[in-house]
């Protein structure tokens, strides 16, 4: 059904997926074979960066070369509400009526949350329906992004002029996951400053031989100044990634990744089980820990060994 | 050891958490029962925001009370380098060598079980060695932060002005978890605007009977200007905490967050064992996979599988 590109069958596989509902992994090892054609970009910064604006213009520059879009938008910052950012929605609009964009917003669900994982599998289903790009916007630095950006192909991290000292400490570890580097409002005081605190620390750590050097694109992207750089760039990275001689390597590398996140889903799911097989779930289960009653840690070991006690029964 | 105020044994124990290291359950389980009694107070907001001042003030205000002050700094932006940030370390310098101020930086680093988790067990450890006041500064506003915040009896969102349009954003998801806003850098221009648009959000939610309705302090950190209000703010909070009559059902909240926290650390842990048992290691097994190979959820199945007879040999 989604291989023959049905948006409707995708779009329940993607929001049982994010539901965690047991039966996803049957489609997804299916649909697996058929995945491995899209480029997944990242794209993320911090809050205020532009991000959603930059996926935009992404958007519209890869629907003009007629190339089908995925577009992931995790929004791990509202866990209560549930929802995607009304900002983001209203702008993504435009591309609502477009059948070759695919829009899912993501946010954490289930008692034990596991937003990586089922990212990674949404962009799976989103490249098996044939979607050549999958972006990826993640909002926050926080680890579930950095293990999102590692399943991206190209990560694209967004600066902006005037952040304060902090900044260092953002770049320090987005350095590492950073492919591409884009100092967006760089009509604003400061821009210079960050692009020349982004050379530093990148002529600090060194090109070891053969190595990629991140670019820096300098953009205004509500006025759409820069996005012909960062789509050359984006190509760029992708030629390499073809060319050289660590492809597979990587490739490897983010297949690692992308396992552990499957054996981790996996348990998660199974411990959501077992904590809403107690009567009262996990309020009740809750209301008995304190200093004067039980402590997390044995609760903690008693649900594991109950959920992999599941695990086994249903050999 | 610690609860005879052995600062050595808790700064052994705190790094043992920070690195995962087998065996802190122990600790934990027994010092458990002499928690509860510290006041924590998480402060987050985006970077530049100017959170490590108001950090900074605030254990000056407390330890004028004579108050024992636990800070934990939060950088899970450097997940790599696993280092914090040089800025806060210097700024942090002076209160080094008081006898009655705990500083602990916490970066995610090989830390398996996730750096809300860790940071939730090393703010009890200080609760357990006598601090009065424990503040956890966290960088960014990611899933691990929102955890972070739910762990605390008070969250002190830092806003400033001219962070432009996604501001909206990060209120919007940040509202959830505030429970006192700070406008920061409050000689700038848009001050007001910020305060404003802040009103306004808050007005949008509606007050629920008896419920709180978070303040809005209006600092220069910088210049010391606002402190007192924020102690005002939390102490304010903190009579509200204690008075209400739902202070039973906040209490049982914080402790789901926290054992939520408890089970996906050992969940982490749980799928590296899985991993390990495996011979070749992950290496090996992730070279197999891809579209033309094996699928994660079948290798996963069949890692978990194993993992499982290995468990039940051992029993």
């Amino acid at each position: 059904m989604i291989l023959s590109g049905s948006v409707r069958a995708a779009a329940r596989l993607m929001r049982d997926i994010e539901d965690g509902m047991p039966g996803t992994d049957v489609a997804l090892k299916e649909l697996y074979r058929h995945t491995g054609r899209a480029r997944v970009i990242g794209i993320t910064g911090s809050p205020g960066a532009g991000k959603s604006t930059i996926c935009d213009q992404l958007i519209k520059a890869y629907r003009n070369d007629g190339k089908k879009v995925g577009v992931v938008a995790v929004d791990p910052s509202s866990p209560y509400s549930g929802g995607a950012l009304l900002g983001d929605r209203i702008r993504m609009q435009e591309h609502a009526t477009d059948p070759g964009v695919f829009i899912r917003s993501m946010a954490t669900r289930g008692n034990l949350g596991g937003l990586s994982a089922s990212t990674c599998d949404v962009i799976k289903v989103m490249d098996a329906m044939g979607c050549d790009m999958v972006l990826v916007e993640t909002v926050g630095v926080g680890q579930d992004e950095i293990d999102i950006a590692r399943a991206a192909h190209t990560t694209i991290v967004v600066l902006i002029p005037g952040m304060g000292d902090d900044i260092q400490a953002i770049k320090a570890g987005l350095l590492e996951v950073a492919d591409c580097f884009v100092v967006n409002k760089a009509d604003r005081d400061g821009a210079d400053k960050v692009e020349r605190e982004l050379r530093v620390m990148l002529d600090m750590r060194g090109a070891r031989k053969g190595e990629w050097t991140p670019p820096i694109v300098r953009m205004v992207a509500l006025k759409g100044e820069g996005i012909d750089s960062l789509k050359g760039a984006v190509a760029q990275h992708g030629a390499f990634l073809a060319d050289d001689t660590w492809a597979g390597a990587l490739a490897v590398q983010r297949r690692k990744c992308e396992l552990v996140e499957v054996i981790r889903s996996k348990l998660r799911i199974a411990v959501d089980g077992v904590i809403d097989s107690y009567a009262g779930g996990i309020d009740a289960i809750s209301a008995e820990l304190g200093p004067g009653g039980r402590d997390p840690y044995s609760v903690a070991d008693e649900l594991i060994e109950k959920a992999i006690e599941s695990l086994s029964e249903k050999k």
